[in-house]
């Protein structure tokens, strides 16, 4: 059983501002629970439908309370609430150094988006990916959502990005824009920054200035743009296959 | 000024099943209204906000209707609507013969990435797609938006996938599979039929049995697949470029 102020308190973990505060975020359905169970994470709380039929033996006991339908409800982002949910603290980590290919998020602001995007960095095997301040929430639950777990094993550092990239002038920057180069001129790398802009602005001018290589994916039809998620992917497979 | 019951019909198209029947749909926004009147679909209403300042003069003034704010939000799919908005009629014409690359969509059920896919489709100069009944109604607000106007220029036909693919045995079918040979062993080609499966159980056996080539983007991380969209933009990539 949960106290009517600690259920309280996870509702608020919906909202960004409190969640920065309070360093906590809700997950929910089984899969996702148990993949937060192995990760580098640490799951506080186990919500679980009080007439759920989940096999609970391999969770720890400790952490478990079980709510009422209503009191599920009334914390899930989900149209229909899944009967598992956790509790995970954020990692505070300081920034790491960059070491391989890095996605470099400037104000990407669907949620869909970002979570796709993590889905590509844990697909292709990026460890690590920065965010501007901007940048939708990683720990919005539709990102988490749309991450499909990816989000627990893709470090995603919220930073000014701008500064970060001015510390590294010797790692290759790549720029996705609309008018570059074509990707197919560019060279595979195993190293670099793959910065990725706003979905209807698209970068600012100061990352596309700092860029060694102003990229662009060739288009034969008339569509104005790809989606963002799209464009990182067909970047990844051509630079890091 | 609409009747009641002209507003009525245009709320109810928000529904499948209405639209099926009577043959229309709703696009939101100016951007796509002023591309819905440069394409191939018949702009039956124009509605627009009692108190815009829109410049209407290059419209069809005999097709302007203007409603109050109350009437807009009751018809509106959006959370932010528009003020403008239009209904369309839906274009039905019999299954064209397949002439180039094309996607066959099986059971793709988040409008979203269907809307995503007719995106990259128009970017790659892809025609038609052809769409199982159980995919996600083109004409659905979320497929339309995702589409980015891309869906006045590439057209969508619901069909039994399974039967169309049949009746073409010398085009080459290319399946997207989790576990097949790696997309960078195929020939690029100009002709074929990109077969995509759902997002949760992929491919129905009986389709993949059809396909040519079995193919799979080589993963390097741990994510267990790529967004349907995502992959359809590499194997589109990689085939087309």
């Amino acid at each position: 059983m949960l106290t009517r102020s600690q259920i309280n308190h996870i509702k608020q973990l919906s909202d960004k501002k409190y969640r920065d505060e309070v360093g906590e975020f809700v997950i929910e359905g089984e899969k996702l629970v148990r993949e937060a169970l192995l990760s580098r994470f640490n799951v506080k709380q186990i919500l679980v439908h009080e007439h759920s039929k989940l096999e609970l033996d391999s969770l720890d006991s400790s952490k478990i309370h079980f709510l009422k339908q209503s009191e599920l409800n009334s914390i899930s982002n989900w149209q229909t609430p899944q009967p598992i949910m956790a509790v995970l603290e954020k990692n505070t980590s300081t920034v790491p150094e960059p070491n391989g290919f890095h996605f470099v998020l400037d104000k990407i602001q669907d949620p869909g988006n970002v979570g796709t995007i993590i889905r590509i960095a844990d697909w292709f095997g990026i460890e690590s990916m920065y965010c501007s301040p901007d940048t939708a929430d990683v720990f919005n639950s539709k990102v988490i959502q749309a991450s499909m777990g990816s989000i627990f094993r893709v470090q995603c550092i919220v930073t000014d990005v701008l500064s970060l990239l001015s510390q590294y002038p010797t790692i290759p920057k790549y720029a996705a824009v609309l008018h570059g180069i074509s990707l197919a001129q560019v060279n595979p790398s195993s190293k670099g920054f793959l910065l990725l802009g706003n979905e209807s602005k698209g970068l600012r001018d100061e990352l596309i200035e700092l860029a060694d290589h102003r990229i662009t994916i060739p288009a034969k039809g008339k569509a104005e743009s790809l989606n963002v998620a799209v464009a990182t992917g067909i970047i990844c497979y051509h630079l890091l296959s």
